[in-house]
């Protein structure tokens, strides 16, 4: 990316807001290593290994990165070398938790470790820094992250186009004879050739396969007749990821499919009309499961109706039973039912943004079924 | 794969082992996320997703899978499948940490936690289990992955030889004019075309950036007469890594490079006749470092030697200095010496398994400067 669209989407003010967030969560310091919190505050789109590579975002003081020498000329050169951030350097045998330990104030009461910091570096943490009580920074992130800012609403466009213009390839990479596999690795060229930097995912499901919502590939053979759940998303250039369900058949399907896919097109368009601020993801959740009961296939839906999504595929909101904080403009979570009777099924998924007065589609392929011929 | 070989590389009788090695190490129980721990043990190449999916190896009594209901056909159809396991799912408004507290008997003194589960997962346990120490699984699970199985060591052998053949390829790729990031695209689309599942890393460096050990892809345009630096991995359908570096120069390189090229090539040497059972990974890694350093390159080797490599890129054992445990047949690992004086670089890389008496070379391809006209 070029460094202007770097510095609209990853704002050099956001680093300042997150240490604020910080203070008022009564938190001594946010532990960032590798992975998304990272990046959402830097840019900096660093690899996790196991050399520890971390932010530490004191509630008060100057922030600072500890970074392994090896990889200080890429830290520079990222997004996070422009923001002026000390870099601490360590070296192979150096003790970078005890580095990062030394560099806090002593007796801090609580830390912030990354959602998705590795087990075992948090161990290390909590015997660096035994009186810490460490807790998820999600608690802090997570609130800044879940409404995006018109650029990042721009980066899911633009991801959710790719994957669209993936979906209109597939009809043409599908056929009666091919396993699920060979249409999965030419949908996963496809998901990088169409613009993202890399596949997430790509589920092919055929026949009783897309009854799993979680099947991935297998070497099953796809049959005339048989309805194909394809669920694929990758992660952008700019960090942002794309999710995106449709359904095919190869050739006619049968009529009980027929039957509960218009059930389920009826409950997706109802989910994504009760998307407002104001409104929980509960009731979101609701609203496509009502139309799906009422047509006698509630038992057939088993799981909850979306996930927030932007620098992870999967991130709050979740559209579940349970969550009633209300949904607020900017935040952006898949709407996808699913009716899943056991010798076939089928899924819907958009990604949707709630505006300021509803809701804005980021993928815009049509939600029928495809034949294929 | 086919189930003989997923049952060779996975046997079994693993999980059996497991549990043994966990009640020895005063473990009431492992706690095994997704990720290279739950697949050594099951096989289950499982995804790591907000949605708690667990293999719960009691020190004592029986194992347990807790999965999300809506993945327990893929766990059902995975390897773990055929282990016996039982298969514990937890419904959208459950909670699977609880599940897991009730299960096990009350008042354990520790458990040991995937190393790479998330910390928001473990803070989780934490919770659930106040009474529990919370330990790296690695302290188990380390001793039984570090010496790979002659299964283990033929899927290496073959990530080795897909990534060789990769490396055949970039001569062809590698013009002056290109940039780092189009040579890189197609090395990516090679390294999946060449057999592996997944791209793991592509790493072109050329002129100044193969100074930078960890630099990725750039939008530099590759030069006439620099050298490049081309680090690839990824991973096979298998489970297990490659990981190989090779230089490449788009025509004469400069004088300087040839000398310390030369040094680099009899110092990786040096490194890999060095390993053999009993020798210590400090001793290996000196025997690299003291041919750059007795040459008087020695500030320009700033990184350890060597990672271990299995189901994971960087594992155990660490080549490294104050690294004594000494080495044992099945170990398997990188010798990658480097020599970075800043205006370029050069690192060359093989995956070597100490043997009963020495050593085996994973890559075979030659190790002297490929000149691309």
């Amino acid at each position: 990316m070029n460094p202007d669209v770097t510095t609209e989407l990853y704002p050099p003010a956001r680093l300042a807001q997150v240490q604020e967030a910080t203070a008022e969560a009564g938190l001594g310091a946010l532990l960032l290593t590798p992975g998304p919190d990272l990046r959402y505050v830097t840019g900096y789109d660093a690899i996790q290994l196991e050399r520890l590579t971390c932010l530490v975002v004191p509630g008060e003081g100057e922030p600072f990165l500890v970074v392994p020498r090896l990889e200080l000329a890429a830290a520079q050169a990222s997004p996070a070398g422009a923001l002026g951030v000390e870099m601490v350097p360590w070296d192979e045998t150096d003790d970078p938790y005890a580095l990062v330990a030394r560099r806090l104030p002593s007796g801090l009461a609580a830390v912030g470790l990354a959602d998705r910091m590795w087990a075992v570096m948090a161990l290390r943490f909590r015997d660096a820094m035994p009186g810490a009580r460490q807790v998820p920074a999600g608690r802090v992130m997570g609130r800044l992250r879940v409404r995006k800012s018109p650029a990042e609403v721009a980066a899911l466009r633009e991801a959710g186009a790719a994957i669209d213009r993936v979906h209109r390839l597939v009809p043409g990479l599908l056929k009666a004879g091919r396993t699920e596999r060979e249409v999965g690795r030419d949908i996963a060229e496809a998901i990088v050739a169409e613009g993202h930097a890399r596949v997430d995912f790509v589920i092919v499901g055929s026949g009783p396969n897309g009854a799993s919502p979680h099947h991935e590939l297998s070497d099953r053979v796809i049959g005339h007749g048989e309805p194909v759940v394809v669920d694929i998303g990758g992660t952008m250039p700019s960090g942002y990821c794309s999710d995106e369900t449709r359904n095919y058949c190869v050739g006619e399907p049968p009529a009980d499919y027929t039957a509960y896919y218009e059930v389920l097109r009826r409950a997706q368009q109802a989910a994504c009309e009760a998307v407002r601020p104001g409104v929980t993801p509960e009731a979101v959740d609701a609203a496509a499961r009502d139309v799906i009961a009422d047509a006698g296939y509630g038992e057939f839906f088993i799981h909850r109706t979306g996930h927030g999504i932007g620098l992870e595929t999967h991130e709050d909101p979740y559209i579940v039973a349970g969550n009633t904080e209300p949904l607020r403009p900017g935040m952006a979570f898949s709407i996808e039912p699913g009716i899943y009777p056991g010798e076939h099924g089928a899924r819907i998924e958009d990604i949707v943004v709630c505006t300021e007065d509803g809701f804005e589609r980021m993928n815009l392929i049509d939600r029928a079924l495809t034949i294929v011929d």
